[in-house]
């Protein structure tokens, strides 16, 4: 598109976590064109002026970063008087969790690279990109406090201590086994399942799979898991 | 400010909850200026360009309707390519809930008039103001399961049927007394006094006061009131 195709003064940028054997990811993109050349950034850009928001916060990921059909959750939008350096620009930021391993990243136009970065050694960012990554990764950990996760994150067959580790890889923090386990256990979200994980070292550990019909309804009721 | 000074392709509309005596209403005006003159619609105006958000939120609030300072959460924006009519308009909603009798509406600018409505009678609503109406209202109910509500609403000391009225409110439904009396005091949110409701019909009825410090503690960490 060029230039007058696009809403000047509305940007999308996009806090992709990745999770990946046991650590929390961020992808992000070294800036191609100014400002800040050669910067970290999130992968973002600026709004079509014939593009609805969630259009074009897959576009503009997808262009910069190869990621294609992310489904992105609108979080909050930023737009203090100075945030950006070349004019008033307003940004609307997206957010969203994938498992690293599912995808493949290819950096074009605005992006030199496209990188996963561990959340815990995120280099200095861009603008006011570090508070959108800040406010998004607070945001991801109440959620997981109210919503189940693990869906499109774990295999479809899991061992509590792989569903234990997803938890905190996204909590950042260490969890009692006993009380994890009596927890979700009691959420009777999960079903046992007459199998066992092939070579564990020393007895295998039992697997599990959700119970997809009370995923679904406490996605959506929502619940409290007082971690 | 001139029309120069204002972004104009972004705007804020505000949608404000009032608690009023048992009754859930929201704030409309009606707007004086093209387009749509002469139509219900929620408070909303262009962002200045030397405005931050929050800021230009609480300003266009007081403009038109004369509410000041007002704490308002920013909830959702919306950005559908043909929302607004004469050109390409990226709307951030803000929203609050207040008590009805604390405070006087006194339209202005772009409102000729400035009124609280029934939610249960909201009339036709310009551009896409019910769309955004009914997120925000889905959210409050969201969040009263999450949040505890009534610091800012009821009297500093409260009966609990008050207290149940304002959830009910809130929620647009009836909720079983005792089971409401049971969930809300198993929390310990609740400090009961040795006070009692004066001029009650029958007997008086117990007055309670919120433990500030619990209530405070709940709002940040979030709690799970399934009603």
């Amino acid at each position: 598109m060029s230039h007058a195709e696009y809403v000047s003064s509305i940007s999308i940028d996009c806090v992709i976590f990745g999770f990946d054997e046991g650590e929390l990811k961020v992808l992000l993109i070294k800036r191609a064109k100014d400002p800040s050349k050669g910067g970290w950034a999130l992968p973002g850009g600026f709004v079509g002026q014939e593009e609805d928001l969630d259009v074009a916060a897959k576009t503009i990921l997808e262009e910069l970063t190869g990621l294609k059909k992310i489904y992105m959750e609108q979080l909050h939008t930023f737009g203090d008087v100075n945030r950006y350096p070349l004019a008033r620009v307003i940004s609307i930021v997206y957010a969203s969790l994938i498992k690293v391993g599912d995808y493949e990243l290819r950096a074009a136009d605005n992006a030199q690279e496209a990188v996963w970065h561990p959340v815990s050694e995120v280099p200095q960012l861009v603008f006011d990109h570090s508070k959108m990554l800040a406010v998004a990764l607070e945001r991801l950990k109440r959620d997981v406090q109210y919503q189940p996760i693990g869906f499109e994150l774990l295999p479809k067959k899991f061992t509590l201590t792989q569903l234990q580790t997803l938890y905190e890889t996204v909590l950042e923090t260490t969890l009692d086994k006993r009380n994890f386990r009596k927890k979700i256990l009691g959420m009777d979200l999960l079903i046992a399942l007459d199998e066992f994980q092939r070579g564990a070292p020393n007895r295998a550990a039992r697997l599990f799979k959700f119970d997809t019909q009370k995923y679904k309804e406490l996605k959506s009721k929502g619940f409290m898991f007082e971690l």
